[in-house]
């Protein structure tokens, strides 16, 4: 099957998961700083109910039962009731506020910084996240991620998957939705964006959740490109 | 007389004339255009009367009197009047739509690049502009400008020297205005900028309007550094 790829201008990341392996980089830090208070607890789960608890926040600002908040400010209100549930009572106010910045300093997974630099030479590459503006460019500097432009469900006051966080980023970029592609490792993203009439590119992220996670993976893959990671992404789009 | 310029975080660029010389580049696609259409035209007159159409026009949209319009339709509203008045009549829907976008294709003055490469080492350096998102994300591609982010007035629906940019930017980038140094070439924008509690930084450009054009330098510069250039502001920041 031969698609047509040259109507496509910009290609938008999804970031937490696709870009960056969340995960792996709340078990480290959670376990440093429990490591220098003296707290030990089953990290691993608490990195997986952190970044479980976020979905529910967000459908609490969809629906209007909480005014726009961010995702700094969403992560805070699970931090504070998984410390409560792990029974967690050692940290300061400065510690909450630095462990709560670790999602501004995951680390990319092994192909993300060189694929962006890749599909840069052919096209704008921005994020398209559910994370703040300054968390997006925070990790963007810890990082190395040479975006061309930091763009956010912020800028909505939409979180994905709602159509109003692709329809600003379209409207920012001056493109039709057919001249963008839409990247990420999650269907429900896609799927938003597909509707739309962006294009989409599925990155698999086998490790997301961890060895024994699930991901979106199924024998039903209705996107334009399936890719490997991000190298293979800039591959199959000949760059 | 030492400042203390340890609390920035951040730089907030303007664009055209600090980082970017629209002049020179708006004549050369002028002179360009005019000479494979056969048209001949005093360009360095159509490129200042261009800019200088800009101000109007914004205040026409602070003043209600339009809805909001980005910096790309307020120019292209400009270009209309100046072709007619230079009575232009051979420019194809395309060509005028391809000149209008020399905007977006404008030359960064010779220190900019490496400059804001330097500051990057230290400060997070983000546009923030009167151009639009897209005219802003085009032109760091075309000339290798790399931003941090891209802030625009248009994410503020308001345009410079309005209050309303320099506290969306603050606020996207979750810093205190004192964290933040607006740096422009010009005086309202760092007057506007200081009245918000940001720090200055006026970029000298005496070049901006040609070799007789008027700057905004006189013997009073209020600002917390006065630079050379972009080079000469990391200098001083000890960058």
């Amino acid at each position: 099957m031969n698609k047509d790829f040259s109507s496509i201008k910009a290609l938008t990341f999804d970031v937490f998961g696709t870009v960056v392996d969340w995960r792996t980089s709340i078990i480290r830090e959670c376990t440093e700083l429990g490591e220098s208070k003296g707290v030990s607890a089953d990290w691993a789960a608490f990195a997986n109910k952190w970044r479980g608890g976020y979905a529910p926040a967000m459908d609490q600002v969809r629906r209007g039962e909480i005014p726009w908040a961010s995702i700094d400010e969403l992560h805070r209100m699970v931090l504070e009731r998984l410390l409560d549930e792990f029974n967690i009572t050692e940290l300061t106010e400065d510690e909450k506020v630095h462990l709560n910045k670790a999602w501004h300093r995951l680390s990319p997974w092994p192909d993300s910084v060189e694929g962006l630099l890749r599909l840069k030479e052919k096209y704008i590459v921005t994020t398209l996240s559910n994370g703040n503006i300054s968390l997006l460019v925070n990790m963007a500097k810890h990082s190395g991620l040479l975006w061309d432009c930091i763009l956010s469900s912020e800028l909505a006051k939409h979180y994905k998957p709602d159509k109003e966080v692709y329809l600003t980023a379209a409207s920012l970029l001056d493109l039709e939705p057919k001249e963008i592609m839409m990247a990420a490792a999650h269907r429900d993203d896609l799927e938003a964006a597909s509707a739309l009439g962006l294009k989409t590119a599925y990155i698999s992220r086998p490790l997301e959740f961890g060895p024994d996670g699930k991901t979106d993976e199924t024998q039903d893959m209705p996107f334009d490109i399936v890719a490997r990671d991000i190298l293979d992404l800039a591959e199959k789009l000949g760059v």
